[in-house]
């Protein structure tokens, strides 16, 4: 426990790790009444906030762990831009406003889209809020009277009608402004600094695209100028490195009105990248004893109510019907499909581990307005590896993961920045998870001696862990310094019970099989879209469509140029011709863009000579070579996965 | 015109290929008005059947073109099975007995399953039945009569029910047994020869698992013993070829009821076999200039509104929806898909033609009770390409694809028994089809050339064309001499026009291109049954799940064998050692129920001499050998697809 002194002369225990958003609560329910989360002031050893004299928290800098203390002040902000609203357009509807993860929207029922001008506008007044420093009272109403005052504004009356009956509904007021809001927030407008609006699109109410579409205005806001200036800027490299823009010069990836959002197409070259990733990645898993196998995208629905899918993601699952009478769902996890393989046949204990892996589509009904690029889609293409063990053979099987992790992410230039999360239950909350405490207590055991054996030195995290068991997770981060968990290794005594998976041990009696989860690569189109912006699309040489581009300065030399891409394809190397009737500097600007490794630049020179001139991406002209010279070297650099 | 002389001196004129139920219905109805559809009576050049004294059609033996004359027969036969069930199982209700492609079935709502002596007790009814040759009377009642006559029938009532108002209804009535039915019937019981009873099984009333289960008992009959014989020979030929038995044996691929019937899961063998296929196909349309693409399963349904799939397949369509207002459906074909590819991008005409192809799950809604194996079930994988072109490029792109067809299935040793049909509209139905008819004109003339130049000399087929245009389908026999339709070329004027495709011509300005859609091997699961009881399991060795399979003779030679497995996995070859400690003869004999190509014998002898000694699943013992020589001739086989 800390105690922390507050300036009234109170003081509080939190215990250590407590977030800010608790600390908050406390302070305004309890020691402190009237106060209200206020600013984060950088990083405080053990705590990460200060409390000033009003019993206020302070929070001056946001670290990534300064989550909660984020999330009030860009909520306050979002505020902010909804009383702008409201004195700009009147007739203004409001739906939600929360923070997300960097900044915040709020959604507006508003006759017409908002114009550049309108927006600037917004601004102005946000400003202006800012500067009157209007406090911020938080006061709770019985549900008819929340209703009363929320009258005019259908969507909070909506959400209003579905809280629970007999509980106080909270809202929070600044001046002319009052919004149905759980808090908490800052202690008064002008506790926000610097501030920018950001875009603005349409959104349907609830994601849904059946209801109404509203006007969404997203913004950001800093307590410092120089860190909005600094948001600025990594926005517009983010800009440059994302996967959406990339995908569309490279000509990887696609979408279609008619098809619909979030099912991305992908091109010839999109393909051949994602079957590069798969390649690697099975390579590396067959190495480790993985098998492929082939499952359906269709199962009844008992499949996943035995393995408790269906209760836990419900609002997830896609279902399947037809005008014969089919229902079926739409898988959105591999594992109970594996669980059906193994049970297929008698196993005996000399048959174990039997090691399973699959590449497929799998299926979550996202929120229609959530879906966008490759980062979130309905249908992912996952990556999704189990093994059927002994429990004398968990521990090796876990470290076997471990090492495919380690041999994969190294290849892909990431595991020099990681950090492994050693996920484990909520303690307090038991019946969140499927499976004996027995069982769980065993399987946190045995990571943990993982983590020290391999000296992964996890952290403990508690509330991470799977639905059926205990994990490790490797966190890496991108180049946006965003953190990014893909891998992980899950252990589950609970999934081969619920299906009543057996062998034989040595005595000729049943005993039931360790499951243990595994995922390298997650899923592709995440992975895809991580690579894509970590390059800037720069793809390396083994995973570019197009490895290699011939490029004759004339006509004169296209026989030659034939020749030369036969060779280079005979060899493997996928290769482009560039025969059209451009300048040969335009089409080295175009082969450059779409980040081709090698450019040949064929003149009559290189023909008499029977040469190539060779240009890197990186490197610009690397002079003359010997076709099978070049040839060498490129096969070389593709083989070392350079 | 032929000229048919009736015994009883009347004459009639058929047309060359008249169906024996057309000349049933012409002499029932006309010349011969209580004749009805008899027996036939051998292959009588030109029309293959006889009239006799009674002016009823004689017909003795079945060949396959006598389609409606088999109907007839085993149609009569199901009634005689019901009324041998109405005379032991009075309480029976009758729901409907079609006959099949072999034999018949009737459904019959029991109290319980037939067991094997009630169908020796029923097959025995039967033949009483037959020898009483009972009268065969079609009569006919308007609706409510119907419906008063099946009073004690509701299945058939519920048909009466569901057919059109005014109509007279037919039925037969043969003695104590009076059934709903269309006809046409043999004339009397007694035509019926030699009768056999199947089998039976549980059936859900109108193939729907929500109604209520049926028994179902299956026949099949032949006016000749001998017949009966030769098919219970071949059905049991069938049985050893049986796909599902053969992929049980070798562990390819297996069923779960937790996930449901129709939704095979394919084990790491099967998976093998499914992507040696992949890979040999794809390679093969590689060298064409085919591009692999892929897409995802679901779309809005606007994307098949489009193409015309959605309105020609509603009833075949899986929808899929979701809590939060999801509307999908799951993709029952590629080519809308495909061509979003296409359109996703400005196409030059210099671009064209652009080939895609895909393996990727189509869905199709089949009936509940008709799925099964691999033949038959909810998502077929399925190996689809499609070139779009200009006008001037479609013939160039037609014979490249015949191209491959021939390469293909070269390879499978199916080419050489095949026949190809030019498979055009039903010239009396164009409402069927969507596309001009000029289109349509250019498109079956075109093919029509293909055919001449490409000597395929196909037969013209009228109203087997697809939605969209006409095509080009490559017939085979089995190794049941059953006929294979899989691959096929189809020429689409119309699907691009109604996406609003378009390439910038040489003018500048916006043109059609032309789609042609391909398909090699058709779906996997279909080709892999069709391989399996062609080969009835033993797959050529570049199939084969494990290609070579080591069998030390005792544990004394397990690390010399594993020394060998090795060398030979680092060769490419898919090897497994059988480390089991069990008599070599046991492990042969398991090795060849396997169907495995090779297997390496390895005693103390082999040991000392660093020698192996090889065993062929088909020439059995060939001796020594260096295991460097095996290596190198078994690499070749794969090499070779031999």
């Amino acid at each position: 426990m800390i105690e922390i002194t507050l300036k009234d002369g109170n003081k509080m225990e939190v215990e250590k790790g407590t977030s800010i958003l608790e600390i908050a609560k406390k302070i305004s329910e309890g020691l402190a009444r009237n106060a209200t989360c206020g600013e984060i002031d950088g990083e405080i050893k053990d705590l990460r906030y200060q409390v000033n004299e009003d019993c206020e928290l302070i929070i001056h800098t946001f670290s990534d762990e300064d989550l909660e203390g984020k999330k009030a002040y860009w909520h306050t902000t979002s505020h902010i831009m909804a009383q702008a609203v409201k004195r700009l357009f009147p007739n203004a509807k409001f739906a939600i406003g929360p923070s997300i993860e960097n900044g915040f929207y709020y959604d507006f029922d508003v006759e017409n889209p908002f114009t550049d001008e309108d927006k600037a506008k917004i601004e102005e007044e946000m400003k202006k809020i800012i500067k009157e420093d209007i406090k911020i009272e938080r006061f709770s109403l019985p549900k008819n009277e929340a209703l009363k005052l929320m009258q005019d504004q259908p969507y909070k009356q909506e959400l209003i009608k579905e809280l629970p009956e007999g509980e106080e509904i909270s809202f929070y007021q600044q001046g002319d402004f009052t919004d149905l809001c759980a808090g908490p927030h800052l202690q008064s407008t002008g506790k926000v600094k610097s501030i920018k609006i950001l875009s603005s699109s349409g959104a349907y109410w609830r994601g849904n695209e059946k209801n109404k579409m509203l006007q969404r205005i997203y913004g950001i806001s800093f307590p410092k100028a120089s860190m909005l200036e600094e948001y600025l800027d990594f926005l517009e490299d983010a800009k440059q490195r994302d996967h959406r823009k990339i995908g569309k010069e490279l000509d990887l990836f696609c979408f279609s009105d008619y098809v619909g959002g979030g099912l991305p197409l992908y091109t010839p070259k999109g393909t051949i990248v994602k079957e590069e990733l798969q390649k690697e990645v099975e390579r590396i898993c067959r190495k480790y004893g993985f098998q492929k196998v082939s499952c359906p995208s269709l199962a009844n629905i008992t499949l996943f109510q035995t393995s408790g899918h269906a209760q836990k993601f419900d609002d997830e699952l896609f279902r399947v019907s037809s005008k014969k009478g089919h229902d079926f769902v739409l898988k959105p996890v591999q594992c109970p499909h594996h669980t059906q393989l193994f049970a297929s046949k008698q196993r005996s204990y000399k048959d174990l581990p039997i090691r399973y892996m699959e590449s497929d589509k799998q299926y979550r009904a996202e929120l229609q307005g959530s879906v966008g690029g490759l980062s979130r889609v309905y249908a992912i293409t996952v990556e999704d590896g189990h093994s059927f063990c002994r429990v004398d053979q968990v521990k090796d099987e876990v470290i076997n993961m471990c090492k495919i992790i380690k041999d994969f992410y190294t290849k892909m230039g990431l595991w020099n920045d990681h950090w492994v999360s050693l996920s484990v239950r909520d303690y307090e909350h038991p019946e969140k998870y499927i499976g004996s405490e027995e069982d769980w207590n065993i399987c946190e055991q045995m990571l943990q001696e993982v983590s020290d054996e391999l000296q992964l030195e996890a952290k403990r995290c508690e509330g991470e862990a799977a639905l059926y068991g205990p994990k490790l997770d490797f966190m890496f981060k991108d180049a946006m310094k965003r953190e990014v968990q893909i891998p992980t290794v899950q252990l589950d005594f609970s999934t081969p019970k619920r299906f009543g998976l057996f062998y034989i041990d040595k005595n000729g009696e049943k005993q039931t099989p360790v499951m243990v989860h595994r995922a390298i690569l997650g899923s592709y189109e995440r992975f895809l879209a991580l690579m894509l912006e970590n390059t800037k699309g720069a793809l390396p040489i083994w995973l570019s469509p197009v490895q290699v581009k011939i490029l004759p300065i004339s006509d004169k030399q296209l026989d030659y140029c034939k020749e030369i891409k036969e060779e280079i394809e005979e060899a493997g190397i996928r290769v482009e011709l560039d025969d059209r009737n451009e300048k040969v500097g335009y089409k080295i600007r175009e082969a450059q863009i779409q980040k081709v490794p090698y450019m040949l630049v064929i003149g009559d020179k290189e023909k008499e000579a029977g040469e190539i001139t060779v240009r890197s991406r990186i490197s610009g002209d690397l002079g003359n070579m010997d076709l099978e010279d070049f040839i060498e070297k490129i096969q070389n650099q593709i083989k070392n996965r350079q």
